[in-house]
């Protein structure tokens, strides 16, 4: 059987498995029958040089799928980039190489670098399955990661990818382990390092399973999606930048990996930490400053499990030639006024701007983080780096560095506000104990954030706030009338999204 | 918002996207984009009464989904069965009730009943996405269910579904743990021991990843997908029967999981014994025998492996009302000489009917288990079954048995062969010392097997003989000349299938 026998000619489906690549096939197409792949699940395709193991889905109507042609979703399609006309070519996928390394896992044995770097290369080489994926994410939860597999990990993860390398310069990083909404920090400590003079190279996700990621606040305020020589270029000008790390490819294994880990939402911290430090050491950083926000609704539940990843991180950070520095913070309540990606931008001018209202506790925070990376400066005396932090906000140096770096980054612009929106009150009278972070956020997401960057939440009480009975406890703000009512209809519905005790 | 405005008309996509169900909506859909659901990847479905939770696929490239209409993949549409006309309404999915059990599985703690049954009822109502159930099959795999917890499991699954009752008769069958291709004795076993006056109402698998399961090898000669009145006719009438268990959703559950063990394929010790025990269960059993198969390259590999497998098959039996002999037989070859389901039928017919060239090896698997099985009548003399077994198999009334079986199932046919053939020889001389149930398996399944009934392997010579260069070691079967080729082509690849030693 000759190669041109195995082959097919390729369209485009339109559908979107995300990150899975899935090839549609016909039933009765020749090389299905001839190859038995209707049995199948899985299939090789190669196209020149390019190769994946993809899903196959068999399609009995066949309207829409031509005769002699296989169809590709659109991760399939981004992976081969077919040219009009290209043929393919379908084979039986042997099992991929990292099998008996997942297996290993999977039976609590203790993985090698060759095994991680196994798993990892045919993780970005697009040959594992969902399932198998899940099944080392699943295998690698709870505490079955130690310590030195956390490193071999993050070295495989790094490795994967582009490092930066800034000619020996001291490079500052900052991380939050998230689970805080409105929690957008980044963009102003970034804007008071660097008018610090030092060079932080700041790479953000966009939201995965939150109403707003920091690529997605920032991106209503200057472009994101910057590759890496644009990247260089804002840095080298103004000695930081906040873009989006998904368009770089830093560490291509995580953006992978991510799509598995979020939907299972199983804690890991070796996950959690190969996955960070890999970002951070690929970005050329030296000196890294990690948020951990602490508090029953955030992503870490108690000062123990915040040790616990501290101690992680260090060790790991220390492995691959990261100074790390560990922030524990408040993690009980969702921080300044928007969660959502324009409500969040309005917090951070407003901070920037030194506004009379601005929310005090995104300025509390902000100062404590940029104070923290001020202090890991070799040459700094301890414990100043808040007052210096606290002097660059005030005098207005982050506020024209922040307007700097938009510009460099392409051009700044104000956000705006949505036009429908709906105020929910409190209905029993009572002193604001806590805000569920957990539900607020589900709040702004059925609101329409962060696809709808004008959609969200914006808070009107905060916990400690004595409130009487009609008083207003946060604001909707949607993009449409339909997304506003959903949003409201499960708000209204929800007893205890804000406790109050009488 | 009203229901209707999240209702779409339903159209079959007529993509297979195998037992998960999956929701194709257009990008552009008044539902997708005033409910926000582009950003999901999971979608609750509700049509009547009947509810599920699908996976999302988002469609771009719109031609053949109609406005105001979504797609369902035939998993989907085989669960919701829509009329013409028929609308769905689509929300938001909540997390499925079973998702903190599996968490706390993957986190390594023992699971209740109460945990098993959420997680049991999640998957047969179709709630839990095939990375939740890869993560509870990997969270299982191994050693990580202890022997109350495969009660647990086993328990939840028999309930999952049917349990026939047969008004308190003795109730006999028999289950092979499996990976040993060619090893195809249930139907003669069913036969001897109907025959014996005993009753032995054997549901049996269609292959998953071998190249025949019984229920395949059967089908060759009688049909075999009975629904339960029949397979109750059938062996009210003869005391026995071989079906195919798919079928009868007798363990829903286990047909569900399979798809996702299959793939996976983790030893588990705790999900193999739930899945076997309920089936059992489920179909009226009392007394078991179960075959395990010891050998380098079957699915057991060691005798302290099976010894610790007929522990668990013991004490998981006896708390669901099962009396469980284990028989520990030689896994280390294939089994007859024919593998695929019509070259396998041959072998059956061939010891039922006495053929001086019926292949010994299957003969004497089959009186060892048909015998073990004798002897667990509570009445029975000790060890006198074996004996028993021979003499219904030699007077020929097990042959009328499994006709008359056939006849009650619908009709027996005679198998035919394959037309197109190739013998493939040893390149060397020596001794076949060994033979790769695994390799050998493949070719069978690159023949076209079990697809393909009459495709397959059949073997020309055995571990022991004594071969010269040029001898004849197999004959691969298929139905079209590419099937032939393609399984030449590997099997001529492969230097050791068969192990030669000089």
């Amino acid at each position: 059987m000759t190669a041109a026998d195995t082959s097919l000619h390729l369209v485009r489906a339109g559908i979107d498995t995300y990150s899975q690549p899935v090839v549609y096939m016909r039933e009765d197409c020749h090389v299905c029958r001839a190859e038995g792949f209707a049995a199948l699940t899985r299939i090789g395709v190669t196209l020149g040089p390019k190769s994946i193991i993809a899903t196959l889905n068999v399609v009995t109507e066949a309207g829409w799928l031509p005769a002699d042609a296989a169809a590709l979703s659109e991760a399939a399609w981004a992976l081969l980039q077919p040219r009009p006309g290209d043929r393919a070519t379908f084979v039986h996928p042997e099992p991929p190489a990292s099998d008996s390394a997942i297996r290993a896992k999977v039976y609590g044995q203790e993985l090698t670098e060759a095994d991680f770097t196994a798993i990892i290369g045919d993780i970005t080489g697009r040959r594992l399955s969902e399932l198998q994926m899940a099944a080392f994410v699943t295998a690698c939860a709870g505490e079955r990661l130690n310590i030195a597999e956390t490193i071999r990990l993050t070295r495989a993860m790094q490795r994967a990818g582009e490092t930066l390398d800034w000619g020996g310069a001291e490079v500052y990083d900052k991380h939050c382990v998230g689970g805080l909404p409105g929690n957008r920090t980044t963009p102003i400590v970034v804007a008071i390092v660097a008018a610090a003079g030092l060079m932080i190279p700041k790479t953000s996700s966009r939201a995965i399973t939150s109403p707003a990621g920091t690529a997605d606040t920032m991106e209503v305020m200057a472009p994101v999606a910057l590759d890496i020589a644009a990247l260089r270029r804002v840095v080298e000008t103004e000695g930081g930048c906040v873009v989006w790390g998904g368009n770089l490819a830093l560490s291509p294994a995580d953006d992978l990996l991510i799509r598995i880990e979020r939907p299972l939402d199983f804690d890991s911290d070796g996950q959690l930490v190969a996955s960070v430090l890999s970002k951070k050491a690929a970005v050329g950083a030296r000196r890294v400053l990690i948020d951990v926000p602490v508090g029953p609704t955030a992503k870490v539940r108690s000062p123990a499990a915040a040790a616990s990843l501290a101690q992680r991180l260090a060790a790991v950070g220390e492995a691959v030639g990261l100074s790390i520095a560990v922030h524990v913070s408040d993690g009980t309540a969702p921080v300044g006024r928007g969660i959502g990606p324009a409500l969040e931008a309005r917090d951070v001018l407003a901070v920037l701007r030194r506004d009379t209202d601005a929310p005090a506790d995104l300025r509390g925070r902000v100062l404590d983080l940029a104070g923290a990376l001020l202090d890991l400066r070799p040459d700094a005396a301890a414990g100043i780096g808040r007052a210096r932090a606290a002097a660059l906000l005030d005098s207005g140096a982050a506020e024209a560095k922040f307007m700097a770096i938009c510009a460099a980054q392409g051009g700044f612009r104000e956000p705006s506000a949505a036009r429908h929106r709906a105020v929910v009150t409190a209905t029993a009278a009572g002193r604001l104990e806590a805000i569920d972070n957990r539900r607020i956020a589900r709040i702004a997401k059925l609101a329409g954030a962060p696809g709808r960057k004008l959609a969200g939440v914006r808070l009107l009480a905060r916990p400690g706030d004595l409130l009487r009975r009609g008083a207003p406890l946060f604001e909707i703000h949607a993009e449409t009338p339909g997304e506003l009512d959903y949003a409201r209809s499960y708000a209204e519905a929800q007893a205890d999204v804000f406790e109050l005790r009488e």
